[in-house]
């Protein structure tokens, strides 16, 4: 059947590249970002990568995001810089970023670059793994682009799901790559399971009188739980200082929902460090080593009614080489939605011949 | 009634330097050791201060410590390093990497610096509250000094608790100061569950078979859970990586138990960070910006039944200040205990008078 084939990745970057462009998005920015956005697909984070373009057009159209800003170095030394996005689509600040914290850690040992005046930027894992990939440790961190939680025992929404990320490289097929929302649930699961008509686990969300909310179509009624409880807020916090506060950045009441708002800056906030072995006396020797410990890691008998350990990152390497040989696999609502957008847009559909 | 005095905190400062010093311990690394030790009682960590003496003195005197170690930066970049502890008591090398932490950050922007052949060093709070009193932002992790609990899924015992910690400046009278264990309860507090006769929450700990695990009691037939399940596992590897692995040092099957290993090198690893502001072109803006952030997290009305909203650090301040004034109040427990080492020593009892 012709309508469920999968859709080969160049050509996806391609329609993504052509429907920014139509918003202004000069097109070396246009492929940039596209290229991200179906990398994130290509590694299976699908609720983060072309999935977001309608929200990304809605936004360049709406004034919210400059489709055409210019990339700064504002602060710099020869470990940290700050970055100003100019508002652009994130990806572009974060890439920026990524590959200045990159070049530092290679310099200096270490890389710590900051970001203002960013923009939803997909999934951190895409500025975390290349450190992995270049033999270099990475992290990453966000502030949210919605506030869906108060702080701990209160009732006001100021913190996001204020993600975090991780990477190492290791003697193996995939990298170590590690990539947590702060909460329990994310809000895309939560409208997943609406839309399916299913209740939430309890844990997931508390109502505004404290008590467990389970049904989702309530969520707009209660509050996301941070993980541990106080333990998920404090570190919600902590991430919310380092990526927002350090950074100028939005943290707390000044934070856009971008869910919803296509004409108010965001001033989203972000932050990409490396870290090179070599600098603390290892080479390849810390791939070996994360190897090593992750092997036992496996090797360790599964509970009963378990799976096989694994480590975050495990087959990711695998799959996404079938991706990029196959092709991608998009859900029929995606591609309705992607071929919608591209008559908004008055550019060939890249699903032709589908609704 | 005399024997539930405080004790004043330069009393207790010079019991356990004097102590250490008769296990070989120099004169001024006890005093150091003694310092930081008392400290985290100051700032209400209890369970990581003065109660730990035993253990540090039974592995001084089964060589499982080194009494005199020669604390040594065996790589260095302007912005990283790492420190050797030499096996010493582990507040010296994290003391010294901690100081190295905020110079690099002064000169450089950031400073990162990893320790291997460390030992046990009190709670993380140590290491980058002082960050924040000196108007920068501080990290800081270890691998925990016991593993107990499997991978995710697993039934080995390869993980420990893997603390991470923040600081960060604010304009009032508390830092941010956010230390916190990567699972949902520590060891001691269901060790002091079941000297109570009281049972765990669901959720505390799970059999091998995988099922809750709610009675103190039978703790060795069980394992510790991560927070928020598999993210806190992954969150708990990311901390062996980058306190363990990238310095060399303990993270798996070769982390020993120091709570009941008293003749084996520990290797333990940990990381201090520190960032500074104005590397990020801010100075005290940021602790600014941080107050004007908190002030509304505290103003969001509470949950039902809950209390105000607090910070992580809220009130340390003003009780530390009242312990270092008023002296410290020990629990009676600690109290004998420490007399009962004070006789082990041959050196006169903290709390004379008392059993």
């Amino acid at each position: 059947m012709p309508e469920t084939a999968p859709i080969k990745a160049e050509r996806l970057r391609s329609f993504v590249a052509q429907a920014l462009g139509t918003r202004g998005v000069p097109a070396a920015d246009a492929e940039a970002v596209a290229g991200l956005m179906v990398e994130a697909d290509i590694y299976g984070y699908g609720t983060h990568g072309v999935f977001r373009l309608r929200q990304y057009l809605a936004r360049l159209a709406g004034g919210g995001c400059n489709p055409a800003p210019r990339i700064a170095v504002v602060q710099e030394t020869a470990a940290t810089a700050l970055i100003d996005g100019d508002n652009g689509l994130g990806h572009l600040a974060m890439a920026a970023a990524r590959d200045l914290a990159i070049d530092k850690a290679r310099a200096a040992g270490i890389g710590w670059v900051g970001v203002r005046s960013g923009n939803h930027a997909g999934p951190l894992a895409l500025y975390v793994r290349p450190q992995a990939e270049a033999g270099l440790l990475g992290m990453a961190a966000a502030v949210g682009s919605a506030n869906h939680l108060p702080p701990w025992g209160g009732t006001d929404l100021l913190l996001g799901t204020n993600p975090i990320a991780f990477a190492a490289p290791t003697a193996g097929p995939d990298p170590f790559v590690f990539d947590m929302a702060t909460t329990v649930a994310a809000m895309g699961k939560i409208k997943t399971l609406a839309q399916q008509g299913l209740p939430m686990p309890e844990g997931w969300m508390i109502g505004r009188d404290g008590q467990p909310l389970t049904d989702p179509e309530r969520r707009g009624d209660g509050f996301l739980l941070p993980i541990g409880g106080p333990k998920g807020y404090g570190l919600s916090v902590a991430v919310g200082l380092l990526a927002g506060v350090l950074n100028g950045a939005a943290f707390g009441s000044d934070v856009v929902d971008f869910t919803t708002d296509t004409t108010s800056r965001t001033n989203t906030g972000q932050f990409v460090m490396a870290l090179d072995p070599a600098a603390f006396g290892l080479g390849d020797g810390f791939a070996e080593a994360a190897a090593h410990v992750f092997a036992e890691f496996r090797a360790s008998s599964p509970l009963p009614g378990h799976d096989p350990v694994r480590l975050p990152g495990d087959g990711k390497t695998a799959k996404a080489d079938a991706r990029r040989r196959d092709g991608l696999s998009l859900n029929p609502a995606l591609r309705r939605d992607l071929n919608a957008l591209a008559a908004d847009c008055g550019i060939a559909p890249p699903f032709p011949g589908e609704g």
